[in-house]
């Protein structure tokens, strides 16, 4: 059976192959991440229903939740007016989306002119990745 | 009396000087819309409790609202893991923040191998942007 691939093509690619990709959580609407994806991993993220992204420090598929088992299962996933951004509305398995342990990425609100950290680590990256950090998505200073 | 930009340098800005900035509706969690901010967009939005992006098509700073008033009044400012995405819970004026007169921009979603419009058009953009389209955020085929 040939795949439908026109909706895919209806994408504004930016000229890296890549658009940023926003996952929402479906329960209490926060917003968990951005990642980006690039043709192969939205695909992949719809036929399999589960949120896949494209790593660009490790240049290859990220299949969130591979190491740390927080995986995210995507319940919608939306475009928006200019066709360059994915709205991805996902049950955030584990309850964590950020490599620091927390629950989400946004864990720091501006407060005058300070960066302040909001939010607590739930669990430690150690715990989630292994001891030696594995080749957790943080390592080398990105969250991918 | 010296401005403290240090929360600005802490910003991990892309080769282009910008990051993705998602605005986020206050009251009802909804993700709007995805712009971009440069340094001087970022510090603006800060300055003026209003939300402040970095035109790609125009190269120029872009006020939110300044042609249609459908102004975002930010209500926090929040910053990801990594430091290149920002986060702003907004209050959105009139309830309009796509150019094409829908509440947000992410008005379509992937059903089956289909994009599919959700979301009415509130108000045709002739009438948010005048009749001949002004130079509406949306003519050239870009939302900025």
């Amino acid at each position: 059976m040939a795949t439908n691939d026109r909706w895919l093509r209806e994408i504004n690619w930016s000229q890296d192959g890549l658009v940023p990709a926003i996952a929402q959580d479906a329960e209490t609407g926060k917003v968990l991440m951005v990642a980006w994806m690039n043709r192969e991993a939205l695909k992949a993220t719809a036929e399999s229903g589960a949120a896949v992204y494209w790593s660009r420090s490790r240049k290859r598929l990220w299949r969130k939740g591979e190491e740390s088992g927080h995986v995210q299962k995507v319940r919608s996933i939306r475009l928006d007016c200019d066709e360059d951004v994915i709205l991805l509305e996902v049950e955030q398995v584990g309850g964590i989306a950020c490599h620091t342990g927390r629950a989400n990425c946004f864990f720091r609100r501006l407060e005058g002119s300070q960066w302040v950290v909001t939010d607590p680590v739930l669990k430690e990256p150690g715990q989630i990745y292994g001891a030696d950090g594995g080749d957790a998505p943080g390592k080398g200073g990105s969250a991918e």
